[in-house]
């Protein structure tokens, strides 16, 4: 299940960026599960991980190749991605395990073992199949290509859970000519990132150093992937990498910098929304906007309690306008010296909650009438101060149990 | 469905103490859905309510009422529950519907209006429907006996989405001779209680002056009712009232406070696992034992953060061994600095984690064999101090969905 049609883009060619993908037998025989993307030697890249005190071996490798990359003034050359085992709670075994991944690449691309980047998806605490995966990297390999046909099989390769796969691409004009953006990303259960999410792949043929790179990825994924839950559970093994080709156009002057990072967030968030939109078993997007929060991280957490509440993602499930619930969500966030008499929550244009209790023209009908959509905004105002925030989230479905209790993740 | 089997207990009279009940057609024809409990003029009275912001009217009430009651060194006489409807979210109308309810009660039992206490729990944001409650006042007040059978009455007319009663008894020697502790509650879903419960109603025969009975409420609900998660969802409505009639034995000295804070913590934590046991839809009673933590707060923070982790609930209701979803929640649980290396996570007598990922003599047959129990403890241990919690808590099952996209609360 899904919500809203969500075809797969069009995805320009980027010079020197090619994908590769094959069927290893990882996580089951006949479909795609190892992903290679190959970057040119004038990347750039930056890349955020997940805050999971159990982080996995290769997010772990990962952050020790990008280091080391810079160190030697060297660019990450390869994203080699595998689907149905996450090697994540593996120790030490795993950690060799995906040096060794990694070691198999550089040989076979004739690059350094530190500019290969390892990352993994899948069930938590089995051993890498290492026979299985090393024997697809030639396949990976030699099946490279730059067309939008690559960046789909690429899309489709690094799935756990989900449904389809999820991609989005941006062209925009910026003085020195125009720069495209493409990525794709995975995930639709275990999502509440803190600092990065599930797997998210962004590569732009723009020329970007590397500070203002780093920047521009940390600040289009706080409101996009950190903006997203489906469960509240945050992975082992999240990850949102940015490579920036510099075979474009440069990205330098402010003006170019604005157009870049909204064409970025545009991607960013895009990406996000696809994975709340696949979510497990999700029949309703959720779109959670708080207003007049003294912080924004006031805000957050406001939008955030409410989109873990179960009693909440069960009545948007049922299609039912229990306001009572969203009140009391919002009643219970960790917000000292709540004023209720102030707070003002909407369901779409219909006026749910207003001076400490429901609102005096609110009727049924017209709550009932929001809630049947598939497409649903709730507003909240908190008459505190001036910030906002915006957070996506899905409903909680039979579906979603039924995958959980029967998915090994 | 609910866990293992918990008949209502005996329950010893308790002098002065009359419990009434009626089918006043709040909730649904031909159920109890209003309770009157009767207490003596001697009787001291504590209470913990929600710290829910948007706090039900009668808990509004309630409060101002004991304070009132304190203020004129009156006894609370009369507690008025009723079912079928939270009056929250109800605003002004709310609070006026709950201060006449209270006049009723008081003008038919010769009281005044602050010794009658109100609670109500149901749906939330309907008014009260007032004509069949204050018509449901008259029988149920001459309902009131002080026998087994108007205990377990009362614990049915208090009841929600529960599919049982819950009650639970004690009586214990003490100096001055022996005393009874009688408790009843309810609540299944919408269970993160913060400060108390959904409702529990516990009344002993002992003499307690105020600061101590309201010390014992306090500390003995710490341990118990706030200890439980079905949801993580904390009602409007929570209330834990704990009234001391002082007709029997009195408890005074440092030696019966203790045997007496035992048996009281005895009640409250049958009381309170009562609930989990019949958690909405709940299949399997877990208890999380988090050990060797550096403050309290902190064993409670990963206790509760696997608690509610969706996919650790639903590996629970999948019987699934499923360790590394444990180990995912407990990586992102509001700690600071875990060394994951030293964290250890026990299933009942089987290990499943060490230095940092699966235990070496981990068996997915020994680790399945424990899911398959209905009953299951799964200890964590931090290898950072000396504190320790524990958390009681439920699965997430179809039914829990079921019942909650199905029911208005």
């Amino acid at each position: 299940m899904a919500v809203g049609n969500s075809p797969f883009p069009v995805m320009p060619p980027l010079a020197g960026v090619r994908l590769g993908s094959a069927m290893a037998g990882i996580k089951k025989p006949g479909r795609r599960d190892m992903v290679v993307i190959e970057l040119p030697a004038s990347a750039t890249v930056s890349g955020v991980f997940t805050r999971n005190a159990f982080c996995a071996a290769p997010v772990s490798v990962a952050k020790a190749h990008i280091e080391r990359c810079r160190e030697q003034g060297q660019a990450p050359r390869y994203w080699l991605i595998n689907t149905g085992n996450a090697n994540a709670g593996t120790g030490k075994q795993g950690l060799h395990d995906a040096y060794a991944s990694c070691k198999a690449v550089a040989e076979q691309a004739g690059v350094a073992e530190h500019q290969v980047l390892p990352f993994s998806t899948g069930v938590i605490g089995e051993p890498l199949p290492m026979e299985r995966l090393l024997a697809g990297i030639t396949p990976a390999l030699a099946s490279g290509a730059d067309n939008s046909q690559a960046w789909q099989h690429a899309g489709e390769g690094i799935l756990t859970t989900d449904t389809r796969a999820k991609g989005a691409s941006v062209t925009t004009k910026v003085s020195d000519g125009s720069v495209t953006i493409n990525g794709i990303t995975k995930g639709s259960g275990m999502i509440k990132p803190n600092m990065a999410t599930m797997l998210g792949f962004v590569v732009t043929d723009a020329a970007i150093e590397q500070s203002l790179l780093d920047r521009l990825l940390r600040e289009t994924v706080e409101a996009s992937f950190n903006c997203i839950t489906v469960d509240s559970d945050t992975s082992t093994n999240d990850a949102c990498m940015l490579a920036a080709t510099g075979t474009g156009a440069a990205i330098e002057d402010d003006e170019d910098i604005a157009v870049f990072r909204d064409a970025l967030q545009q991607v960013m968030t895009s990406l996000a929304q696809a994975i709340i939109r696949d979510g497990e078993g999700a029949t309703k997007f959720v779109t959670l906007q708080v207003d007049d929060a003294e912080s924004r991280q006031e805000a957050l957490d406001v939008a955030f309690t409410v989109a873990h509440s179960p009693l909440v993602k069960t009545a948007l499930y049922a299609s039912d306008a229990n306001w009572g619930r969203i009140l009391a969500a919002v009643g219970r966030a960790p917000v000292a010296d709540f004023d209720v008499d102030r707070i003002v929550i909407d369901l779409a244009d219909v006026r749910l909650v207003e001076e400490g209790g429901r609102a005096a023209g609110y009727t049924e009908a017209a709550g009932s009438a929001v809630m049947a959509q598939d497409e649903i905004t709730i507003r909240i105002s908190l008459g505190r101060g001036q910030e906002s925030a915006t957070v996506w989230t899905s409903d909680l479905s039979h579906d979603y149990v039924s995958i959980n209790a029967d998915y090994r993740s």
